[in-house]
């Protein structure tokens, strides 16, 4: 008798988007004159920079011909990709990264969700609170928690971001092996210091522990002090990975490209306390469950770094920005705390009314899509996430709905 | 301390392919002027069909545009996609299969990675010998095997695919809850029967086992009274799940498009014995951990089944296969025996030499690049795989320079 894998019985009913888009459905069933502002998945709404679409064309016609068709590519990305990130996104910013270090995916889901496969199965975990659901549920289905109770997983240490320590979390009080930081934040919007960030490296080492450095808005930073990568934290390379995505950067949540960095330095061990190279385990992953991204699209990537594409995605962001600037604006007019939308997409409010009870009255009361804290946890109770990723037109729109349903 | 998942310290030192590229570029360092013929990898070398083309062209000009632009796709795929691949590889052919059974992504190397996972991790699993090294591997990353003694891991049982069962494994000896099929085979071509079908879904149903049925090589059956999918077999849509792929078919390899087929009725079994849908456990996974396809991609691939798709297919696979035949006929008339390449795109050939020495011979004495038998299995062993993966003038040459060197 096959059985299933028995972990899967542990997981929330639904997946947070899910069910968010469940509801929408069924706003939209009963109001089907509703026009909603969609200001809650954090999906982008921008074409792709020009400089993209012309490099994406000329790939394709590329696969047209026999002579410049392109088969199977490295699983690990071409290495045009790979050597262009390497240096540009983090050499000429004096960071140092090789290009054998660089692993093209297509998608930081996938790499986030993927990555836990490769250590041990009693590895203690600990996961911020609120947090992007991929992190924690795909450590659920790989076995490494017990049940879920009051909204937390038994096994899970948690690390509560809240307005008290503002939404960067305190070192773990327990001896945990696998951390979960994502800065700029998502879902708060939080940054994280240079310093702060230092204090989670050196507690890594001390323990021989990896952080797992989700920072998929670092092309939202504005603040030239802020960290982009935990690779300019000293010591870094040797305990943290970083996952990194065109999503948001350069639109590419419908084009799907993303990379992750493995310094050949960072270390696990074996059982008997040997250290054993990262990088070759993801490596082992990535060639053998993986076939790379589509060629096309990794030249759509590679335009990114150019002249024109870095103009472009410069404006890109710098819309959003505006954006998210309005939306920090309105809402503090409103009373409303948040933080957030000065070096991310996402400004994270806090409420009286419990999230989902705030969800429902901006759906139904202002026709806004927002996403309900809560969703990301247990901290998230009391807030919604507001996303920048929409034009300026109906971000505006949406603010004034906003203000006369909560007036 | 972070431990590694002890699991992949099981694993052979490379993956098949990794040692077949070392190997040819320690031969190509060696010998720089040598013009190697690639009969190897199974990786196509003609260009994508114009359909698929303009399909692609379009796509990317729709993500020109805010307007038309589009972000995060329904991880499943797209409906337009999800439908057409129903209707036009199912429904017309008087197979039950639905939309919402079909799950686009990026490559059925991935789905025939990943699929394990949502499966127990005591199952015991029957895999295929000489196999797709991706079954076996993933099963041992996962936790499902022992150690590696004499080319197999303990815990798992083999189904050997030999010159006196034809290639067609024997049901197995003991009772197993999770079979791996690939038919028409990679690696041998060897393509399965209906009625011989019919008594591996009589076994799954038997056993509440499943069937993991790879048929990525579908498009190349020539045998009207050959099955094209699994689900053809009466009962299948309760023991079966299918891959499928549009990088044999269409030339997708580095285009990256595939789907997996998992029925509504398909089930596996909580510990108390309750029965489960796969396809919602499929669906959780896939919602999780991937991201979908890219827009564009998605687009060509649809564009594989419009009137003009169809026929260039058809003139893209008659083209392999009229290497296949030739190949076959070079082979047979050297006076080695060969299986295959009738209905597929492989030739395997027996030979009294070992697989790697067989491999090494036509490397260095014929300059063509083969895949070694002994890669995919014991059963491998004293066989090599020609592939009819490349064009027609380089392969009249690649047998032209095998019948001198074997001569």
């Amino acid at each position: 008798m096959l059985k299933i894998n028995k972990h899967y019985l542990k997981l929330q009913s639904s997946y947070l988007f899910a069910e968010i888009a469940r509801r929408i459905n069924a706003f939209q069933k009963e109001n089907p004159e509703s026009n909603l502002i969609k200001l809650g998945i954090g999906d982008v709404t921008r074409a792709l920079p020009p400089a993209c679409i012309t490099a994406f064309h000329q790939a394709v016609d590329e696969m047209a011909a026999d002579s410049t068709f392109r088969g199977y590519g490295p699983e690990q990305g071409y290495a045009f990709l790979r050597e262009t990130i390497a240096r540009e996104d983090f050499q000429t910013r004096g960071t140092r990264i090789e290009p054998d270090e660089i692993f093209i995916s297509d998608g930081a889901k996938c790499d986030t969700g993927n990555i836990q496969e490769i250590f041990a199965i009693d590895a203690r975990v600990a996961i911020p609170d609120p947090v992007y659901p991929v992190y924690v549920d795909t450590n659920v289905m790989a076995g490494r928690t017990g049940a879920l109770r009051d909204d937390r997983y038994e096994g899970l240490v948690y690390l509560d971001s809240t307005r008290q320590n503002g939404y960067v979390p305190q070192l773990p009080a327990t001896p945990v092996d696998l951390i979960y930081l994502c800065f700029p934040n998502n879902p708060t919007g939080a940054t994280i210091t240079k310093e702060q960030l230092a204090t989670w490296v050196a507690y890594a080492k001390d323990n021989q522990a990896l952080i797992l450095f989700d920072a998929a808005y670092e092309a939202f930073i504005q603040d030239d002090r802020l960290p982009h990568s935990i690779f300019e934290i000293e010591g870094a390379h040797e305990v943290a990975i970083e996952f990194r995505s065109f999503s948001k950067t350069a639109g590419f949540t419908g084009t799907r490209c993303a990379y992750t960095v493995v310094p050949k330095t960072c270390t696990a061990f074996t059982a008997d306390g040997q250290p054993h190279s990262v990088n070759a385990l993801w490596n082992r992953r990535h060639t053998t469950k993986f076939n790379s991204v589509s060629y096309p699209v990794q030249r759509a990537a590679e335009a990114v770094y150019s002249a024109d594409g870095r103009q472009q995605v410069r404006e890109l962001i710098d819309y959003y920005m505006r954006n998210a600037a309005f939306i920090r604006e309105r809402i503090t007019a409103l009373g409303l705390e948040c933080v957030g939308g000065e070096n991310s997409p996402y400004i994270w409010v806090s409420s009286t009314m419990e999230s989902w009870e705030f969800f429902d009255r901006l759906l139904h009361d202002a026709g806004v899509v927002c996403t309900p804290g809560a969703g990301f946890g247990r901290c998230g109770q009391g807030h919604i996430r507001i996303s920048a990723f929409n034009s300026f037109e109906n971000v505006q729109t949406a603010m004034e709905r906003i203000r006369k349903a909560l007036a």
